[in-house]
C-alpha cells in the first residue's frame, strides 16, 4: 500500500487501551488495567536466556496442575471422556447452563448450607473469571460504586472499570489474620454502593475467615444495604485450624452472590468450569431484578463447554474424599515449609502463615535492601538472577509486598525459596547482615 | 429479614438492563440488547403444552449437532480424548492461546491465502462470540462508530453497545444476492468510523460472496480508511456455485480481522473453540497498536479450554475431506428442499436460494395474512399452533422477515415446512387463497 493515499481512522486517535493508560497516570485512584498475566509475561521476559540448565521456578500463580502430585482425579477425566464420547453434548448449552449440572452444583453447595439451593439459583460460568464479569455487569448502575479488598484480585478492578463502577478499597489487616477492616467498609459505603467483595479462602493472603468474622461481614453489609460478592474459587482449600465456611451460610442476613469453580479444588483451571450462585433464601435478588439481569446478560455471552458441563454430576459424585485430603496435605506441608523458610530469608517477613488457598503475602523490607527500588524491581531482578518468578504485590494492590505461591511440588518450592534467600542475602545492605 | 429495617441499594435504582431497555424505547436507532437466545426462549415458552406426541421442530438456530447425520468426525473426538488423558493440558492457557494450536490455525488458513500467516497473527477465542467481543472492544474509541450489515447477527449490536461504539447499518440487498450496498457504506462512513463487518458465508441470508464483490468491499473500506471485520464462522460452508473466498485474501488492500471457529464446519458449537486473526501483511494493525490492544484485552478475559486448544492440530490433520463433503451434500439438499417447499407456502417468499451457511431469509407478506400483526406474532403463533420454531426477522434486523434454518435432518425439515404451510394456509386471507 502506498503511504498517504488513504487514511486509517485507527491511526488518528489513540485506541481505548492507550487512552485508558494515560488517564490512569493522571488519576491514580482510578481502577487500573493491571493484569496478573501481563505482569507475569513481563517477568518471564526478564529470565536470563544465558542461564542454561536451571529451570525457571514458578512461584507466582495459582495453577499447580503441571506437577504430577497435583494431577486431578481420574474420576474427573473419565466423566468428561464419557460425555464427549456420547456425542450428546456437542450442542450449544443453554445460557444458564445444563440443568443436571446446575442441580449437581446446588447439591454440592447444599451440604454446607442451612437452607436449600435449587438449580434455579445456579448459573454456570467460564471459570470464576466470567462469574466476576457477570456479577459486576449486572450490579453496575450510573454513579454506582463497589467495595473491594486491598490486597485483592485485580480482575475485580478490571471488570469494575469496564462496567463503569467506581472502586473503593477497604484494607485487609495483616496483623489480624487479614480480616476485613469493617470500620473502613462502613465508612466507605454510601447510598450508591452496590456490593462488597470478599475472597475466602484468601487470594492473595492465604487466610481463612472464621464463622464469626464472616457473620460480622454479613451484618456490616446488611447495615449498608449492599450485596456480598463471595469469591470462593478456593472454597474448601483450607488446611489450617479454621474450617472453611461458605458466605452463603449468611444468605438470610444479606443477599450473597457466590462465585465458585472446579478449577482449584480439582486442579483443572484449564477446564474453565465455574458458577455464579444466588445465596438468597429471601429472594431479594429476584424481587429486585438482579436475577433477571443475570439471565439477560448470560444470553449475550459465551458458555462453559457443554460436554464439560454435562460431566459435572459424575465429577462430583465419583471424586473420592482421599483426593481432596491428599491435596490438602500437600498444601499444608508446603505452607509450613514456605513459612519456615521465609523466616530464614533476610529483608522479607511474613505476618501470617497460610491456612488456605495457594498463596501467602510477604512484606519486603526495602530499607534493608541495597539496590532494590520496589517490589517490581525485586521481582524483575529475582527473575533475572535466580530464574524464580514471584508476583509483585502492586499487582494485587499492595506495593512493596510479594505474593508467593506454595502450590508447587515440594522440591521445587524448596529450591525456589533457597534462590530467594541467596538473592536477598546478596542484595541486603551490609550493615543489615552484620548487625 | 424484616422489611424496612435496611435499605438495599439495588432496590432503589433501576439496574443496567432495565435502564437500557427504557432508553431503547425512546431511541429506536440505538443498538438494541436483543439476543437470539432471549427470543428463542420466548418462543419455546409459547409451545403448546397440550400438544402431546408432536415434537417441536427447531428451525431457528444454527446448531444441527443433535442430529445423527450431523455428528462430528471421530477424528475430532479422539484428538480431545488424547489431550485430556495426557493430563498435560489441565493448566491455564496463555492469553493468546497455545502455540501449536495457533500454528495449526495459521496453516489451516494459509491454504487459501496469497501470503503466509504465522502463529503471531492468531488469537484463540471462546468460539466466535468472544472474537466479536475482542474485536469490537479493541477498536472502540470515544465517538467511534462501526458499520454493521442489516440483516446481521445481533451479537455485534450488543458488543458495540457495551464497547460504546455507535452503530450505523448498511443494507444487504436481497435482489442482488444479499450483496453489501456499498454506496450506503460509503455514505455512512466518516472519520470516526473504525470498521465495517461482513459475514460470509452469510448469516442470516445464506449467501456466499464472490471474489469480485469481496474485492469491492475491500476497496470501499480502503477508501474509507477502515478495517474490515470478516465473520467467517461459516467459512467453507458453501455448497452452491460460488466458492468460499476468505476476506483475508484482500489483507494487503485493507487490514482484515477475521473471526472463525470449528463450531460450524465440525458441527461442535458446544466446544467453544474459535479464533481472531489479523490478516494484515503490511502490519498496519501492529503499527497502530491494535495488536497490542488485543493482547492486553485477552490478558483480562477467559480462554478456550486448554485441552481442546491442544487438540486443534490433530483435529485439523486427521479430519478427512469426506466428512466435510458429506455435510455439504446434506446441506445442499436441505437448502434445495427448503427453497422448493417455500414456493408452495402462501404468504411468504424467498428472494434467493441459500448457497452457504445454515439459514435462509424469507419475506413475510403480511397483507396476505388475516390475523398476523408482524413477524414476532407470526413466530409466536407458529410455535403455539404447530410446535415449530423459526426466528422473527426483527431479531436479525429485518422486521417482517423470518430466518429459517435448513440445517436439521431432512425428515424434520420437511415436517417443519409442512407445518408452516398448514399454518400459512390457515391464516391466509380468504381472497388471497381464492385469487
Amino acid at each position: 500500500m502506498e503511504n498517504g493515499s488513504t487514511k486509517w481512522s485507527f491511526h488518528e486517535e489513540k485506541n481505548n487501551h492507550q487512552q485508558q493508560e494515560e488517564e490512569e497516570e493522571e488519576a491514580p485512584n482510578k481502577a487500573t488495567a493491571i493484569s496478573i498475566r501481563g505482569v507475569l509475561e513481563t517477568l518471564m521476559g526478564n529470565l536470563d536466556p544465558e542461564e542454561y540448565g536451571r529451570p525457571a521456578i514458578p512461584l507466582a500463580h495459582g495453577d499447580p496442575s503441571a506437577f504430577p502430585c497435583f494431577r486431578t482425579t481420574s474420576a474427573a477425566e473419565d466423566a468428561i471422556i464419557d460425555t464427549l464420547k456420547s456425542a450428546n453434548y456437542n450442542h450449544y448449552a443453554p445460557a444458564v447452563g445444563l440443568l443436571p449440572a446446575r442441580r449437581a452444583v446446588a447439591d454440592y453447595l447444599n451440604k454446607d448450607l442451612p437452607y436449600k439451593l435449587t438449580p434455579d439459583h445456579i448459573y454456570l460460568t467460564l471459570g470464576c473469571v466470567q462469574a466476576i464479569e457477570v456479577a459486576l455487569a449486572v450490579l453496575a448502575r450510573p454513579g454506582g460504586n463497589i467495595l473491594l479488598p486491598r490486597p485483592g484480585f485485580p480482575q475485580y478492578e478490571t471488570r469494575a472499570a469496564s462496567s463503569g463502577l467506581e472502586v473503593r478499597h477497604f484494607d485487609l489487616l495483616p496483623e489480624q489474620g487479614w480480616e476485613v477492616d469493617l470500620e473502613a467498609v462502613e465508612a466507605l459505603g454510601d447510598q450508591n454502593t452496590v456490593a462488597m467483595v470478599i475472597i475466602n479462602p484468601g487470594n492473595p493472603c492465604g487466610n481463612v475467615y472464621s464463622y464469626e468474622h464472616l457473620k460480622r461481614v454479613a451484618e456490616t453489609a446488611r447495615k449498608l444495604g449492599i450485596i456480598v460478592i463471595a469469591d470462593e474459587v478456593y472454597g474448601h482449600i483450607a488446611f489450617g485450624s479454621t474450617p472453611f465456611v461458605p458466605m452463603g451460610v449468611f444468605g438470610a442476613l444479606v443477599p450473597v452472590l457466590t462465585l465458585g469453580s472446579i478449577s482449584k479444588r480439582w486442579v483443572v483451571p484449564g477446564w474453565r468450569m465455574g458458577w455464579l450462585v444466588t445465596n438468597d433464601p429471601l429472594d431479594l435478588l429476584r424481587d429486585s431484578g438482579v436475577v433477571e439481569s443475570i439471565k439477560n446478560y448470560l444470553n449475550t455471552t459465551t458458555d462453559p463447554v457443554t460436554f464439560i458441563q454435562a460431566a459435572i454430576p459424575k465429577i462430583f459424585e465419583n471424586t473420592k474424599e482421599d483426593f481432596f485430603s491428599d491435596i490438602l496435605n500437600i498444601l499444608r506441608d508446603a505452607a509450613d515449609l514456605c513459612y519456615g523458610k521465609i523466616q530464614d530469608i533476610p529483608c522479607i517477613s511474613c505476618p501470617q502463615k497460610a491456612e488456605g488457598s495457594m498463596f501467602v503475602m510477604v512484606k519486603l523490607n526495602l530499607s534493608d535492601l541495597e539496590d532494590i527500588n520496589d517490589d517490581i524491581d525485586f521481582c524483575l531482578k529475582l527473575a533475572r538472577e535466580e530464574s524464580t518468578i514471584v508476583l509483585p504485590g502492586v499487582t494485587v494492590g499492595m506495593k512493596n509486598w510479594l505474593r508467593i505461591t506454595f502450590a508447587v511440588d515440594p522440591a521445587t518450592l524448596e529450591d525456589g525459596l533457597e534462590r530467594m534467600k541467596a538473592f536477598c542475602q546478596r542484595h541486603a545492605k551490609k550493615q543489615s547482615i552484620l548487625s
